[in-house]
């Protein structure tokens, strides 16, 4: 499952690819707002499909991560991965003592309601960065046992931050809190259980 | 905020983009997996960034959404619309009485951790399928107040069911439950509040 990185082929990797998901995200807003004729689009379709042809002429297979110094490199993270152009980023700032922020941006491919970031981006926001806080920068195994998101008002796209922070702790469970702001304050907050694993626990 | 669209236009709409979508769900999949060599990196960044432009030509403006027969014609919402690349998408079923299902498959894209998927992928299905339960395939405006997402096991990805239902209702708050399944049983599931806002039921 997991594949062994040195620090340096990490830097490589990251340097290499995390480009690539940055064409990828810009293709990804285009393709939402495109009115362009059907010439352009089925010519920007063929185009496409070669380049994926020409990605997947080595791949590595499905379900193996990376791992650099004993700690998961989630260069494909659905919410942090640099190298999944459906991940925004999100850009984690740990500020030690289980806290931690990130500034980012959500564009037209994280759309619900017109002009709104869909309640289920902000909840998966929400899970991960509630995460980040509880598992120490995922560098603790702790999984999610229950989240709750409780929407204030919608949060327009555009220029966002979460905050997450561990509120308590009690023997395997950790409980954290957090919040999504916009410019004019919370939209979102959210608290949950993560609980760390029994053969976690017993690997100590 | 809407450029209404015919039916017929809306129908041609679709045919046109949903299946360049389909290319650019196939091109993320093999950017995250991708150990090709610098210089085949390099082309496709390049043919990307070229893509990207002719796709850009003619664009709607952001936060512009389609509306057909009076109802959203949600093609870029980030969870089911066919046309955004990050949506799996979800297509939904409605069974009637307030009760929807779908089944879809989540591939690396969606990935937290190893061979599993993202925690707060699942709850961005579950607020969107009880959103779907509670606003009766969306022809009601109902917005999400509070939701609580239930982690039972993993949910690995592959081949997924998620099913969602009206629970009850009291005044303006519509109560609705839903789960998560693999071949196996529930992985995830979750109850939510849906509010009808005061605007909506001025307008009745």
């Amino acid at each position: 499952m997991f594949e062994v990185l040195s620090a340096a082929e990490a830097e490589r990797v990251t340097a290499l690819y995390a480009p690539l998901a940055d064409a990828v995200r810009e293709l990804i807003d285009a393709t939402i707002r495109t009115e362009v004729d059907d010439d352009v689009v089925h010519q920007a379709r063929t185009t496409i499909e070669a380049v994926t042809a020409s990605l997947r002429q080595r791949t590595r297979p499905a379900k193996v991560s990376y791992r650099v110094d004993g700690r998961p490199l989630p260069l494909g993270n659905a919410a942090i991965g640099v190298c999944n152009p459906i991940a925004a980023p999100i850009v984690v700032q740990h500020d030690g003592g289980g806290r931690c922020t990130s500034d980012f941006v959500l564009g037209s491919a994280y759309e619900g309601p017109p002009g709104l970031v869909h309640g289920g981006v902000s909840a998966l926001v929400l899970d991960h960065m509630l995460g980040e806080a509880a598992s120490e920068g995922l560098s603790k195994a702790r999984f999610t046992g229950t989240i709750t998101v409780k929407y204030l008002r919608g949060t327009p796209l555009g220029p966002l931050r979460c905050d997450a922070w561990i509120e308590s702790a009690e023997g395997v469970k950790v409980f954290a809190r957090g919040t999504i702001s916009d410019a004019a304050g919370v939209t979102v907050e959210a608290e949950g259980v993560f609980i760390e694993p029994a053969w976690a626990r017993e690997s100590q």
